[in-house]
């Protein structure tokens, strides 16, 4: 069993090897070449723990998600109601030099399941992860009288998922709109209307 | 000046063919070599043309926004307020076979633009055009008792939008959001606080 510890190792090596490039180069430095010279092995080798591009590509999304579920831990830890809410899409929209690198690789990735259906994609369990944590902010706000009881939780939440979604694609396209002011503006916006 | 013109006209073909291929098989059989049967033509030829591929995604997605921009202008003929907001968003979303082939398209777009800042893209300018023509709708559902006059129209506009971008990405994802009817409930929801 050793070796599929160290394979397993060896792929995640290989994926923030991918994260560091992008972080210090961006997205279009990161190449199977630059990513195998941060690692100091030759090019070839990336190859013996992925199958192309498309699955490097993947784990960086995945790693990406992991990486925000744990800010979004520390973020919250000991906060409730809109505090934790906004605390929480704080992490998860371009708002900094770290979640701006972030949405490349995302819409890169975005890009490559466009044009293959057969990559790996965990999206749908993420809404359901971020959706549960939502409802239970959104709870906390109403049952704090932050939130008015009437706040159609399911709707405000589509809302919500489909701004994060189109800001990270706002950040590549580097739109006006990913202003962080304007962002947060944004949310402002979809709560006010049950704000008490 | 005629070589000009039979250049223009042959790039614009290419492009035809890349969404013809798209819309009868997918992004992922849009390869250059399909383009080039579709065409008729060696593949080597499509690069008299083209730079790359990054240029045809380009030029695919400038016809996608020309194609939705056409769509629009006939859906919402004779039209005014709330109508013509919701004809013109019908022509965005990802409602139909056709936009949803095309959802791939401007995603696939986008990843690219991820990886390469260098691609030339003009979506701040569809944003200025989209959002002149519902500032307008706005102002007209405003006029016409549709809508009460204190909607945050800024506001709202960056939310629609953001949300027809984020649904893009919701569709090639394949996500539950994707429903057309939940799509447009996001709409109506984004709209009913100034509903009168």
């Amino acid at each position: 069993m050793p070796k599929i510890v160290d394979h397993d190792q060896r792929r995640s090596e290989i994926v923030e090897a991918f994260l560091t490039v992008v972080a210090r180069a961006g997205l279009a430095a990161a190449t199977s070449r630059a990513i195998a010279a941060e690692l100091g092995i030759g090019t070839g080798a990336l190859w013996h723990y992925f199958d192309g591009f498309d699955e490097v590509a993947a784990g960086a999304y995945r790693r990406i998600t992991e990486r925000t579920n744990d800010r979004i831990a520390v973020a919250t830890a000991g906060l409730r109601g809109l505090d934790a809410v906004y605390a929480m899409l704080r992490e998860i929209l371009p708002l900094t030099k770290e979640t701006l690198d972030e949405a490349h690789v995302v819409v890169g990735f975005w890009g490559r399941l466009a044009a293959n259906a057969t990559i790996e994609e965990k999206q749908t369990d993420l809404g359901e992860y971020w959706g549960g944590l939502l409802r239970r902010h959104f709870a906390e706000a109403v049952a704090d009288g932050e939130l008015d009881p009437s706040i159609p939780v399911a709707d405000v939440l589509d809302v919500l998922f489909a701004i994060c979604i189109g800001q990270q694609v706002n950040a590549v396209m580097a739109s006006p709109m990913v202003d962080p002011g304007r962002q947060l503006a944004m949310i402002d916006h979809c709560l006010r209307p049950w704000r008490r």
